[in-house]
């Protein structure tokens, strides 16, 4: 199946799902700096796959997982140098893509070229443009300079999910699930009523949450050593790209022990990537400007978010099987609080009407 | 998919096979009454997701397993009394579907309800609605008192079928398999070779065989020691409803001895419930009027039922599999046999027709 | 899905692919003679089950795997003498596939039968006709003598592949792929190079290499104990048919050991019966006419084929679901090595469109 044939009907405000049409122009994460190495590795990227490995310089690397010749598996070759060699009849490819050697060939084919992908290294990620590549502008990368600023310290994972990047994205933006799918955890009753202001910046959308003089959540209040009062607690949480979604929360203690601080912040990056319309790969950070050194804050951290995430990830895969093998399509009832999601889902609609050369009026 | 999108044309006096839409204004069974209980769970009926649960005074409820909001299955969620609390933002609805409280709304809108499916408990048994619910009439759920009457024993089980309920009706309602397909058990070739009589009342489907002084099958000759000498053996099968296939069984002993009896009856129900057109859910019991405190006799049958049973299983699927998975499509010869079956096919048929609209003239 | 149904446009000059429909009138290999015994088997050609097995003479039978009444299939059922007895209702067909008895009824319905397939057996094979039997002429049985003959000696095996026969057909054509997918056995770089000469005997596409004075690969050199010298090496490969390939193979020894013959030689029958477009049947032969009674040769001819050929499933298993599971559609850049495949795939696009009725001006 070629995705130049999938059919969908764009029509004008409306919302993204999870059968729309992936959006291509946009920077999306190949994976960890660490996971792309001289061992070359495979991912499906939009429903491509993408070959993955550094040159000798150590340079990223994605070249089409398919020998342009009879369609074997790139990645089930060899690195000879900075050259790709098919384990099929040996063809050899540099790293723009050029078909530099052909064992049976004396002369290499001009055609014989292999389609290449722009990449980027920023810090703890490797980014890939799937799209045109004449739009692969390295300034529309989402920030994320405290991934890579010793003044902050992360844990991280990641996990792929059967799930689609809209609901994915829409949990991210949703904070009325926390008390429900994560009680032990980020969810506290007080804090799914909070007030909430929603605004939109472009194409990002940005939600603001303020709750003062309330216990704080335990993935919070425990790094913290703050269980035992009442603090305010501020997030903002932006849809950044259809691929980022980061948080920046602070937790504000205005009567602090000694030697402790007063704000605590906290940023937590969601990096997504579709494998197809009913699979994603997932990244995720957890940033802190405290306690940079405190390796049990760090097990703290990763363990409550991989707990929390991963209720996530069992909710999306649930949701979306109970849409796929259902004989009814899908539905929604949407509510006040489903704004900043669907606020998501009209960008992402919006863009994947541009991209299929929709023009509404 | 939608079920709406389903494309079949039927035709002037046809046969109803596995690729039928099926009959959906019908009471099927949900499950025995002890399977719904407080702990919720969910089951697939016409293609349609179903939680099911007790309330506190014990009233089963079939709800939709889909929230109305995010599609996040309901059986996922918890009882909070009678109230079932969905597991990803706490909506609570009541046994009626009527969204009673929604933690992150100040008031409920008047739309956030979920669908339910009408319920009715009979016996062992509890019958669901998944058609039209103004047609819902409890009248229409056929007899099965036997199965709650002191005066008879049962023994059951229950299985899920990778098959269709046309195939399984036709097999209920031919025994000139027995010989062949359960040799050890039900089947005698006298038995399969004894004159038919075959009639219609209405929308069901009786056979009736007689056979006179001939020994009696393990499954009958066994529990009522019968295996020595000859016997009558009657038998009387129903093709109910879509959902029910009942058999009355009388072995005949014209010399009983000593405090036994002349007539020994079985009931054997059958009750199937489409799960799609490819799988169905299946519940039997064996119920007899005699010996019925001993506990061997329970065993007998039960191993007994459950090996023929499987036997069926066994031949059901291994058609269905060669139908689906060949590249010719469904056909059949039909023999004079087959007639029972053909003709619950045409009624099969005929209430499909009805149901989609169609009206022969 | 019918087979009827099915839709292709044939172009003129095509190339066939692993699309193409499967060309059904041609002799296909059933199984090896001693796979097919008293013992029913069942096997998928061109996407019809056949059941196998051998009449008490020792003739084998093919007969379609699902009876004309309900579908069962047929060989879970038995032999009883020459009949085989369906598990369902008893019925019984002798080899010819007509109904010599229906246990439930007093004579046998003149249309009660089944089809069956012409089978022929030569030497350590049985060969099967699933297209139009009229056309079924044994004359058209590829050669393969050496097989049956006792100067020769042979090694064997088989496995599935899900692969197509194009591709797998292309793959045994194509030889500059040996020193890159079997390195370790029938791969020299300088063999990948050599002169290469194509011609085509009506729909038989044969390659000739010769390479001279060179040092063999180790699948010729270890058993003929000539690792240590160059040697001539030449080969001729055959597109035979649809359902073979055949390679014959010489090394050439100029100065021979006292007692050792200076020419030996190797023939590698490839036998390809697809199960659909998408997994194929794979026989081979590796026979030689030297040291017939070494078991060390057996056993070292044996491991080296099976190594290199699980080398040709995990590639072209590779391709096929790269081509599948993408979403971009099969392309393939072709190069002067791939000429005798296309040359191939050219014939069987002709075969294919043929029997669909094309006719090209």
């Amino acid at each position: 199946m070629s995705y130049t044939e999938v059919e969908f009907t764009f029509e004008p405000g409306g919302y993204a799902d999870n059968a729309t049409p992936l959006i291509r122009n946009c920077w999306y994460v190949a994976g960890f700096a660490s996971e792309i190495s001289r061992d070359i590795i495979s991912r499906r990227f939009l429903g491509v796959d993408v070959a993955l490995y550094r040159t000798l310089a150590g340079e990223p690397v994605a070249v089409r997982n398919r020998c342009p010749h009879r369609s074997f598996p790139l990645a089930k070759g060899r690195l000879d140098g900075d050259v790709l060699v098919c384990g099929y009849h040996g063809m050899q490819f540099d790293p723009s893509g050029r078909c530099v050697n052909m064992p049976s060939m004396p002369i290499v084919p001009a055609n014989a070229n292999v389609r290449t992908f722009p990449v980027a290294e920023r810090g703890p990620i490797v980014w890939i443009w799937m799209g045109n590549p004449d739009l692969a502008d390295e300034s529309l990368i989402p920030n994320t300079e405290w991934l890579a600023d010793p003044a902050w310290k992360s844990v991280r994972g990641t996990f792929p999910l059967n799930s689609d990047y809209v609901s994915m994205h829409e949990n991210l933006l949703d904070q009325t699930h926390f008390p429900f799918l994560h009680p032990g955890t980020v969810g506290t009753l007080e804090y799914a009523r909070s007030k909430l202001k929603v605004r939109q910046e472009g194409e990002t959308v940005i939600i603001d949450r303020s709750l003062k003089n309330s216990p704080p959540p335990g993935i919070y209040g425990i790094p913290t050593n703050l269980m035992h009062k009442n603090v305010d607690r501020l997030s903002e949480a932006r849809f950044a790209s259809p691929a980022m979604h980061v948080a920046f929360a602070q937790i504000i203690d205005h009567e602090p022990a000694e030697g402790r601080p007063s704000v605590y912040r906290f940023n937590i990056t969601h990096l997504v990537t579709p494998e197809s319309n009913g699979r994603i790969h997932y990244w995720w950070f957890n940033t802190r400007n405290f306690d940079l050194d405190n390796s049990k804050t760090d097990d703290f951290l990763y363990e409550a978010s991989t707990k929390a995430y991963l209720e996530d990830v069992d909710a999306l895969e649930a949701i979306l099987n109970a849409v796929q093998t259902d004989v009814e399509p899908q539905f929604d009832l949407n509510f006040a609080p489903d704004k900043p999601g669907l606020m998501m889902r009209k960008v992402l609609h919006q863009r994947a009407a541009a991209e299929a050369g929709y023009q509404f009026a």
